[in-house]
């Protein structure tokens, strides 16, 4: 019988938490990540039944070798909930995505889908100081997205979301975390801005449409999207075809995880940009 | 990054539970089998507190794509009381040393810690029927195994624990399944055996000793050793230099990784030899 080199009784687990789980990508890139810096350690995925939420995860946080969890949907804000201390983001956004043990054994909890997206701007030499941006998507993704922005001081944000009651939500949580940025809701506008991004969910899989209106964008307008199927949205494309920067939804998520991964080898400890 | 292949969203689960875990070889072994057997699956090692086991393997037992357990040191015992429903072997031995899900959604518990010495054997041709045994040890490992081999009609087993009322308890278990069987408490003995088998720990890791007397073994016995560190204890030693044909722990671990697969890929059904 062969031996597998990749999983022993030495392996430190991590684990993705969600339901359904098959559609995941973490498992694989969290772990290469994590044995690219040497670790023998892997990141599996677990289905749990909303139902039986509570329960599964009282269990899963006294297993001994698991160092740290991510949720995805639906438990993003139900997470917020287990852990003993929490990030200024996550407290700001209300909903938590990792959770890692720190050197006293708490288990400490922060959100880092918007953190991803400022990092995916950092590694093409984009800051957000001073920028204005113009965000599609106050759900849960452009809720993490805003309050991240936020924190790296751009000059405005413009909010849209098909439910204004979210748009305004995050406006002010967006006004609480630094006053002097401009917090607006209004419809998607390609002019004036200096970022547009898109964290709604029109584009995602088959679905054709763009989030905006416009079909030409000005070419110094850098484009970004949360959507990570396609990889190439209608709104990228749009951008493209404007001559405009692009940022896509699998570079948020490659700097999420380098963050996250980052996030638990400290314990805890958040090394925001 | 690099993605790697041995774990993504659709991987079904195994665990071991144990404390410790770290020493544990079913990690390697059975996602080396299962993977051979073209499941996307892994074995995980589950390193869980005494006082935490309930708790941890109430939550275990909800996680959707977890589709068996295994038990090793101290939970052999207390994880009979989870399953729903028992193989014979795992009543008559008082432990379980697997446990899965049954089509109907049960989990179901055996143990296989003997059936994989059985399966040794008969990977090299040799069956239980009508030999005579000698069994040194009688505790958890050596209880299994003296069940096992009951369930193959051998006409006699000899036991032998330096606690005198495993022996005795064993005894009475083997004279239960198989009434035909003479099952007899006494001292090591390597005459008028066919089969000669120590699952005691007597001889593991740095102990020297061998569980018998004797330095020399008639060379028709056939010897076996459930200790799998070192791969050649003493005994084993004692036995190739009088010419005796030896079965190695590894080779019971083999047999009995084997077993344990089919028995999760049957959703519990037992195939016992």
């Amino acid at each position: 019988m062969d031996e597998v080199k990749y999983v022993s009784g030495e392996t430190r687990l991590y684990a993705i938490v969600g339901h359904p789980i098959q559609q995941v990508r973490s498992p694989e890139m969290v772990t290469a990540e994590l044995v690219k810096r040497g670790h023998n350690a892997v990141l599996i995925p677990i289905d749990v039944l909303p139902a039986d939420f509570e329960r599964t995860l009282a269990g899963l946080m006294r297993v001994q070798n698991l160092d740290g969890l991510i949720f995805t949907i639906p438990f993003k804000r139900s997470a917020l909930s287990l852990a003993h201390e929490l990030g200024a983001q996550a407290r700001q956004v209300g909903a938590i995505n990792a959770m890692t043990q720190d050197r006293r054994g708490k288990w400490v909890g922060d959100i880092f889908d918007g953190i991803g997206c400022v990092e995916a701007f950092r590694r093409h030499n984009l800051e957000f100081k001073g920028r204005r941006v113009m965000l599609i998507g106050a759900g849960g993704a452009g809720r993490a997205i805003g309050v991240a922005i936020a924190h790296q001081g751009p000059s405005s944000i413009r909010i849209y979301d098909i439910d204004e009651q979210r748009a305004v939500d995050l406006a002010r949580t967006i006004a609480s975390v630094d006053p002097k940025i401009s917090a607006v809701v209004g419809t998607p506008d390609v002019g004036n801005v200096d970022f547009l991004l898109n964290a709604s969910p029109v584009g995602m899989l088959s679905d054709p449409r763009a989030p905006i209106e416009a079909r030409q964008i000005p070419s110094e307008v850098v484009v970004f999207d949360a959507i990570v199927k396609p990889e190439i949205t209608k709104l990228l494309a749009i951008a493209q075809q404007s001559g405009c920067r692009t940022i896509l939804g699998r570079e948020m998520m490659r700097g999420q995880i380098a963050k996250i991964v980052d996030y638990f080898e400290r314990g805890g400890k958040t090394s925001f940009i």
